[in-house]
């Protein structure tokens, strides 16, 4: 995001008392009181690292009116399909992705530990938050993690005008010692859907690359992409190479959709009130200390981020980041002086929570 | 690569012609017939597959050069640095990072196959060509396969005017059964440096977006980019999310740099005459049928295909195309009709082998 992109009112609320509202909420529709905490923790984890589009904003619209439409599954028995030393498949029988996510990466970690390197999938689950959250898990076990997801389709392939791919991320983490770890959480289009909208709503031209038309001309203008248009992938045009932002994208619909047994492209649900979404995901974990000493290759990375952040900087940048620094910062800057959230989403919170019996009467800070 | 982009005259030869030239070359400056072999194998495949950037344009300045300059190993013994089930870490021994590579990646689907999955590093490696090769082993096996390598720094971080990152690739191969499979092999950068030498050749701009001069600037003189500027990651500039470019490279560095244990960094020697340069690589197996049946997978992959090809094509676009589709077309086209090399190239060789006492004296065809 650059400084100069329009910015939407926010509201700061405590993290805590966000937390157990949203427990409150998906307990309500059906949630078991593990599951619900796994799921406040992952969206209250997006809205703390400076991705509000995965957090509060979707509590009511997708996670409690899905489970309250039998289009989420509240009990969910997570099976295993298909199981070696190093690989597991895994059927989320419908339940919420968080805490799907979360324990399937818990499973990947274990196998990585006794054997190396594990991988996981996952089919017939929802969306399941940021991916980076599943990636990070790794950290604490200084595990290199990584986490995949297919999503609705939002994205164009290159040479087409129509959506059929997700948003499809990739997220890994490494451990850095005591310092910032690394962590890539991107999705595979230049930007996010909502991106798109907060252009709109402010009446300002997205910049020239975002997304097509429905002819798949490249457009300046938010409706024209929000009707019929889609998002392009990482690069945009030819010229820029967006076909290897499309091939980045495809990678994760082939991880996480095909070899999972999802539902893929077109096919996962795109409509909150529609049917079932099928998603699917793909985790892995790799033993740092299966190559090196741990030691050594902290030194190593340590090594390598100082040349980084010594590096001349460009005309008018005073820091060179490391993937999630900024993440991190933010998360500080939410604990302490609260967590923001868009003055719209407030409003929807206050109309959805009076209509559920579960006011969000949360005292606003500052 | 657009359409509308130079294109340097080119001179094509008959594939096992070059490929013989080439092993003669590599096994007089001292590599074993073996190696020579698989050597000459990868740089065929570059030129094959529509990459001439990592083809025999590097045969006698990087490979033939170095081995005669005792930069670069002749004779290697690959080593075991540690090893787990699932995972090993090699030492090159400073040699070819051809079949140093292809082995690497041997060893790791021997593990896969046991296993379920498979992880492995390499240090004290050289350039090893197009990292697609590596990916396109598991191929044979009905595997899913990665490659991952660093190179010398041509790449700024995002905020940064001095390349500290090598253009870093990311290669995946995936089967596909009878059709065409999936193969990503892209640079992280958005263009390799041979292309803004092309541009500089033709006394053409470059494209406002592929890299900086060297205060940091995007510029489109490739002179400026090419005297102390540097590319830019995959995205370009911050507004077209040009890190998320950048944490892709820099999760290659870590990957393949210091989880190896090899040079990262600046520290990669980007002058073939300098130093060894202690490249690192990273290869990854992936059994499918661990996950789910073959024929399963293949089917929803083929859907998934149809969905993409069928989909409405943007206003001056007839096809689709799935990552590796134009390499396949153009491998092809080049068994058939020739393999183009660069006229320049040509002069060059015949120049080298001359010196070499090894006469370029292919007949051209067509």
């Amino acid at each position: 995001m650059t400084e100069s992109e329009p910015q939407p009112q926010q509201i700061r609320y405590a993290a805590p008392a966000l937390r157990e509202y949203m427990i409150r909420v998906l307990a309500a529709a059906g949630a078991s009181g593990e599951d619900a905490a796994i799921s406040a923790d992952v969206l209250l984890a997006a809205d703390l690292r400076g991705v509000p589009s995965h957090g509060i904003i979707r509590l009511f619209p997708y996670y409690y009116q899905r489970m309250r439409d039998g289009l989420i599954n509240p009990h969910p028995r997570l099976r295993v399909l298909c199981e070696t030393p190093t690989t597991l498949a895994l059927d989320g029988d419908n339940g919420l992705g968080h805490p799907t996510g979360f324990r399937a990466m818990q499973m990947c970690m274990e196998k990585a530990q006794t054997n190396g390197c594990a991988f996981v999938t996952v089919r017939h689950s929802n969306h399941y938050g940021i991916a980076g959250y599943y990636a990070m898990q790794a950290l604490a076990q200084d595990m290199i993690g990584l986490s995949f997801t297919n999503a609705a389709s939002l994205v164009a392939p290159t040479g087409g005008s129509r959506a059929v791919l997700g948003t499809n991320p990739i997220a890994v983490a490494v451990p850095n010692g005591a310092a910032s770890p690394y962590v890539l959480d991107m999705a595979t289009s230049i930007v996010p859907i909502g991106k798109i909208t907060v252009y709109q709503r402010a009446g300002l031209p997205i910049p020239f690359g975002w997304g097509i038309d429905s002819s798949g001309v490249v457009t300046s203008d938010p409706d024209a992409l929000l009707h019929g248009g889609a998002l392009l992938p990482l690069g945009g045009t030819e010229e820029m190479r967006g076909y290897k932002g499309y091939g980045l994208a495809l990678l994760v619909e082939i991880l996480a959709g095909v070899l999972a047994g999802a539902a893929v492209g077109q096919q996962v649900d795109a409509d909150p009130h529609n049917r079932v979404s099928h998603i699917g995901h793909a985790f892995a974990a790799l033993r740092i200390d299966a190559f090196r000493s741990l030691a050594g290759f902290q030194v190593d990375l340590q090594k390598l981020i100082e040349q980084l952040q010594q590096a001349p900087k460009a005309v008018g940048q005073v820091r060179i980041r490391i993937p999630g620094e900024r993440a991190a910062e933010a998360t500080r800057l939410a604990l302490d002086e609260g967590v923001p959230v868009y003055a719209a989403v407030v409003e929807t919170l206050q109309t959805e929570g009076e209509a559920a019996g579960i006011p969000f009467d949360l005292p606003p800070l500052g």
